[in-house]
This record gives C-alpha cells, structure tokens and sequence, in this order.
C-alpha cells in the first residue's frame, strides 16, 4: 500500500520522482483536503492512533530509505553552498527520526485531545448544552529547510484531526516527499482519505492556495519574519505566528548587578539568530553605575553594543566603548550580537519604551524589588513577560506544552508558544427533547442555566 | 464632569451638538484608544467594578436627557419613514434603560474577569509559569440601530480592560452620543483616560480605522450579511462574527413527525429575519410519507415552500403544493417566511448537503435514534449542532452566556454565540529568580515542568 506524497494535489508515486506538477489547482486541493479533514476529524481517538502507530512503524520500516531520500537533498545543498547551519538543520540522523517516531508514539498513548468537555449547561430538563474541543480544520503550514517539521506538525495535526497542507523549501523536496508519504501511508493503512495530509511545491501552489479563505483555516507560516510578513499580506486567512521577535530585558533601579549581567548574556548570545534572544537593553538611570559590569561581559562574549548617549557616558566613563545608537535601532530585530541600550528614567519609561519598539513577543525584567516586578507583569502588553528570567525562555518545549506549532505575536485565539492546543478550536452541542425557543423567554417559560461538573 | 462622546476622535459637549466631525484622523485615533486601554486594562478590578457602578448611576441620573436624545432620533426616523421594526430597535425605553443599569451592575458585582490563571507549571524551583487571561485589546464594534448596544457592549468591554472603538447608525446618532458619554464621564469619574471608549460617526472614519491593524485587534460587526461582508473585504484586522446564518433542520427517517413540526415551524417561523431561524428542510426519504403533516403546519403559519421534485411530489399527493426549488435556493438566507426543501437519501447526505450549503452557524436533527444523533453530532462542522431542538436556540441569552458579543461562524478564537469571554486573550507570565536557558537541556539541567493547582 502506497498512497504516495500527493506533491502539486495528485498523489506521486513515494519514491519522489522529480516529474515538474501538473497545472496546480489551489481550489480543488484544498477543497479536497478540507472533505477529507472532515471525514477524518469525525472519527474515534482509536483510528487517530492507530495512525500514529502506523506512522512510527513505517519511519522505523522506511529509515533506509528516508536517509538516503535526505542524503540526495543534503548532497544538493553542499553542492550548491548551503550554509552551514542550514545544513545542519535539513539533515535528517537516525537520532532525529527516533526522536519523530518517539513523538507520535507518545501522542498515540495520551487522551483523545478532541471531545473535552469544556462546559455543560442544562438550559432546561431535558435541554442540555455543552461545549466541546474539536479540530480547528485545515491548516496550511509554510516551512524551510527542516524536513522534520513535516512529521512533527504532522503528528500533531493527525492526533488533532486536522486537515494539513504542508508546504516545505525546495532544498528539501525529496526529504519531505518521502517523509510526506509515510503520514498518508499511515492514514490509507487505516482506510482514511490520505488527503488530510497533502504536501505542494512551488511558489505558485502557495499562492493559489492563499486564496482558499473558504477551504483553508488557518496559515501557519515557519520561517524568516520577511516570509511572514510576505504571507501576512497575500491572504485573507488569518495568520498564526510572529513577523518579529523584538524582546527587551529592563535592568530596573533594583537589579542584582551579576543577575543583570547573566540573563542578558544569555539573552543575546545563547542563540541571537533566534525569535526570542534579547534585542534591546532597557538600563534604569540609577543602574548606570553598574552597566559597565555587565557591558564587559558582552563584550567578552563578543557583543557589539549600540547604546544611547547616556549609557555610552557611564560605559565611556568605564574605559568601554559603544557605538552610537540611531534612532531606528531601537526596534531592531538583530539577529546577530548586536545590542542596543537604552537608559530609561523610570519603570513607567521601560513600559512605554517596550510598547512602542517591541513587537509584543517576549519582555523581561530583572529586579530585587517585587512591587516592581508584579508593576511590570501587570503593565507591559506583549505574550509572555518574565521577571528574572532570560527571554530566551519563551518556547513551546521549556514552556511544557510538548511540540510547538510556533509563537504567535497576534492576540487572538492563540498567544505565546502555541502547542496542540492551538490546533483545536470548539462546538456547541444541545441535546433536546422537541424544545421550540419560542416557548422560552419573559412571560413564559425560563431557562434553567445550571452549570454541571 | 463631563468627558463628551469623543466623536471624531476629538471630544465633543456631552450634549451631541450636530457640527459635522473635522478631518478625522484613523492612526491618531487608533492608537489614542491603544495607549488608553493599555493603561485601563492594567487597572485592579476595583478601580473596572467603580466605574461600571459610576456608569449605572450616570444612567439613572440622565434618564430623562437620554430619553429625550432618542425621541429626536426616532422622531426624526418617524418623518424619515424608517420600518415600524427598526424604529422598535431604534427606541430606548425606561425599560431597556433599567435592563442596562442591571447589566452593568451585574457585572460590577461579578469576578474580575483578568488575571484569571489558566495554567500554572513549575518549571524548575524558583521558576514558576502560568497563563493569565487579559484583555483582548482594542475593539472596533460597527452596529445599526440600536443604541442600547452603546452600553451593553460598552459595559462588557470596561469590565475586560478592553478599549472600544463604536460607530452606530447615523439614525441613532443622538442616542449613541449620550450613550457614549456616560460611559467617557464614568471612566473620567474614576480618575481613568476617556479615550478607552471612543465613538466615532460616518463611513469614512470606519474606513480610516479598518487601515489601522496596528492599533485595532478585532472588529466586531453587528448587522446585516452586507455590513458584515463589506467589512471582511476592507480589513485585515480579524473579524468576529458571521455574514450569513444558513441553518438546516434535517427530518431523519426516525423522526418523530409531531416533534418535526413544531421544530420546523419553530425555526421557520419564530423570528424569520435572525440568523439563527431555519432557512431548508432537509427530508429523508423514509420521512417523506410524514412531510404533508408537516408541511400543512408550516403553511397555516403562512410558509411558503420551495421544494425539490421528490418532496413536491410527496406533498402534491396529500394536495399541498410547493414552488419548485431552483438550484440555488438550497444555500440562501431567505429572511422572510420562505423555506427550501430538499430531500436526501440518508444522514451521510444530509450531512453532505449541510457541509456544502451550509454557513457553519447552526445545524439541527430531529431524531428518536440516539445513533442518528450521535452520529450528526460527531459529523457535522459547525459551530452549534443541535438535536431535537430548534436552531433559534443559538444565541448568548439563552446559552446562558450573559451578554452577547456576537455569534462567530469561524473557528479562530470564539465560535458560534461569544460572551465576555470572547473578549479575553491570555499572557505567559513567568517568575524567575535569575535562570538562565543555557542551563538547561540535554545533559544540563532538566526541567521539572511540574503542573500546578
């Protein structure tokens, strides 16, 4: 049994294959997709396991196969001068794939994440309401270079009887075609529509699918903030995700002067490619004394640092030199060592600092004093605000939500690090017994509106 | 004290005063509600509850100025020759007046809806994680009509620390600029900043602020299919709600034909322009025998019937005649007491044609088989599935929700009837005492990731 990638719609042999697509029809994929999601998000928690099972049977039956589709892939890009890095992340090791088929074995053993009750109203004898998890429908996921978010979004999509079109970098075409065709595999073997899972390629397949606003629910686009802003402003469906990671750390009038220096080494350099490292430095003015020690230690971890008139002063006045900040630095999503410092005059200054450069991500304090902590939790408006702690903690996976489907910086429905639970949305079910709404209401009959367990 | 209305964005006497709105300017206006409601919704629930108290009060002290606002709007709408139903909508009674300062007692009275924790982990000692709910942010709510609207969103939206920008009808405009100046003098009376709620007036300042997706986190249109479309169209901003409420009732073979009959009438006939009322009948086959009994009610309450060739048949037999349904009949929101008819050949079908027709708001079988009901229960994507009861059910006042925002026919964030709690998103808060990420880790630190409460 072989259901094939269904690269460009039409399913494909599961070797890969590099015939170009046919003409792709963006309506008729999704629409596709979105019939079988819904045949395959009605059914019992046991076929959505057994899938899973099926699943890490056939990564554990197919490695040979799955390496040496990657090795092409890994070849490619070396041949071509694919950065190091980026190298690294499109390299698929036994090690990896254990960690996948681990995955979706854990996501078979747990709870049915689908049916839970979250409420229960009887409105009247015999006039029960609840409502009820159930999966958010078709997700259209956007990704580059790493060939195991196919199977790792796509374990999360299947438990959560989702529909998933899945969109990865051309660098990784046969990487993920044979990863891709495991996960329809795994539906055929179990007699569902291998639809739910469908993998394109090609911009064009892309853009024509971002006008399914009718089949597609959501697009969860993995990558550079220009590939999201880029798809932010080509679809009508909503986005879930972040464009940038502009997270501050403010060192207030009261911080511990070698905490402040350890969190914001960590904060710019564990990782300073990443969404979460620490873009800007916030200094309360009564802190000033005390940057220069945590300035060396930038230094010496090779920071680079852009700092307003003020701190470069007090660093000055140290023997430390800074570049002078422009003005547009604050609001700087680096991406390298580079730090921007900023003095603030109080607390009050940081928040407002915060909510004019920041981009509603992650923003941290560092103070001894607690009124000012919970002042800061309180005030600042952005998806995760931390007091004496690296930003650098904002993640699905230290968060302890298991798999992360990505952060999102947007207010609605999901807010932060977003994990399974962000593939779910709700119903409302009433059960009656021959109930019209007209016998209800003042005058007449009332309702009930009691609230069980 | 008095604040004004803010129309325009500028404020103006509390008075109305019918001076045409300056050059209104979106971004400023926007982000002047922004700045205010970040301010508000940090605010502890005392300082929320007293203004919903100082907003009650208000209402009753400016009774007879507010009813005297409205009879010049329904006066003028009188002359006008607006419909006898909206000029219902448009009037404010001592009555609807009352409804209004309980709402807002009530809510007064109620838990602080912010800060409620959703989550909490440990994720090592000293570094404690928990999910928060928070305002939603900025609102733009778009009515017609009714101006009581005002203040049943405006006190949902001061109790949540949302911000609120409204734009009514022009033929409630007097209304609404009374309206809106309890709720600014109520905030300036509790020492906080007016611009949290902000009325604006005419088509322009809705199409300025539509542009403002920085500023404005949700639109909320409450109106016509038109309205709601139009918006859709012009915006990036998400919108809550729905365009189009398509409801089925499907009549199983094991219908019971007493209880399909008051159903059907019930949805058809209870109140045929909502969005919750029965717009097909979907028949199974086996029922068909049943459908002139039927058929028979519905035309007593003086239904008109658009049927299919097989449901025509079966009624001309028992001497009821129906219209031929067109094509393009099965999909419409009639709005009147027009009902299509459509005949399936079993649940799947029925569950096919709703899947395909359908608006995803409110879907309903009448059945005496609890498998036929678990089965449309589980197959059916929609917001609100119903069995044995009419689809009028779907609605906030009788889910027992309080106030209602809207009915949201997507699945992002809120779905299908939204209270107060589809104004509410949440923040990641975690408490640190000077961690570091690059402690923890494989072959570093593990985390506990221990769930709380």
């Amino acid at each position: 049994m072989n259901a094939g990638a269904g690269v460009g719609g039409a399913p494909v042999g599961a070797g890969g294959g590099e015939q170009p697509s046919a003409a792709f029809d963006g309506a008729a994929t999704a629409a596709a997709v979105r019939a079988a999601q819904r045949r395959f998000g009605a059914t019992r928690w046991e076929i959505r396991a057994a899938v899973l099972r099926r699943l890490a049977d056939l990564l554990a039956a197919r490695e040979p196969a799955l390496l040496a589709a990657n090795r092409r892939d890994v070849e490619a890009a070396r041949t071509s001068g694919l950065a190091p890095a980026l190298l690294d992340r499109l390299l698929l090791s036994p090690g990896k794939l254990a960690t996948l088929r681990a995955g979706a074995g854990q996501l078979a053993a747990a709870d049915d994440p689908l049916g839970t009750v979250l409420r229960r109203t009887r409105l009247d004898d015999g006039l029960e309401l609840s409502r009820v998890t159930c999966p958010l429908g078709v997700l259209l996921v956007i990704f580059e270079s790493r060939p195991d978010a196919v199977i790792q979004i796509g374990t999360l999509a299947l438990a959560t009887g989702n529909g998933l079109l899945l969109k990865g970098g051309s660098e990784a075409a046969h990487s993920n075609r044979a990863l891709a065709a495991c996960l329809r595999d795994a539906l055929a073997a179990e007699g569902q529509p291998v639809e739910v899972v469908t993998l394109v390629e090609g911009r064009a397949a892309v853009a024509a699918l971002l006008a399914e606003d009718g089949s597609i629910d959501v697009v969860i686009p993995r990558g550079s903030g220009e590939l999201v802003r880029g798809i932010q402003a080509a679809t009508r469906i909503p986005v879930l995700g972040h464009a940038e990671g502009v997270c501050h750390l403010y060192l207030d009038a009261a911080a511990e002067p070698a905490m402040a220096a350890k969190l914001a080494v960590d904060g710019k350099c564990d990782y300073p490619a990443a969404c979460n490292a620490t873009e800007t430095l916030l200094v309360h003015r009564d802190f000033l004394p005390h940057l220069p020690a945590v300035a060396k230690q930038l230094v010496d971890h090779g920071v680079t640092l852009r700092a307003d008139a003020e701190a470069r002063a007090a660093l000055a006045a140290a023997g430390i030199e800074a570049q002078p900040a422009a003005a547009d630095d604050f609001g700087r999503e680096w991406g390298d060592l580079t730090l921007a410092v900023a003095t603030v005059a109080d607390l009050e200054a940081a928040v407002d600092h915060v909510h004019r450069h920041g981009s509603a991500h992650t923003e941290a304090i560092v103070t001894a004093d607690p009124r000012a902590a919970e002042r800061f939790l309180a005030a600042v408006d952005a998806a995760s605000v931390f007091v004496n702690a690296s930003t650098r903690f904002a993640d699905g996976y230290r968060y302890g939500l298991g798999a992360e489907v990505g952060i999102s910086t947007g207010r609605l429905h999901a807010r932060g690090p977003v994990g399974a639970e962000g593939l779910l949305t709700s119903r409302w079910l009433l059960r009656g017994s021959g109930q019209a709404a007209a016998e209800y209401g003042s005058g007449k009959r009332p309702f009930l509106h009691q609230r069980l367990e």
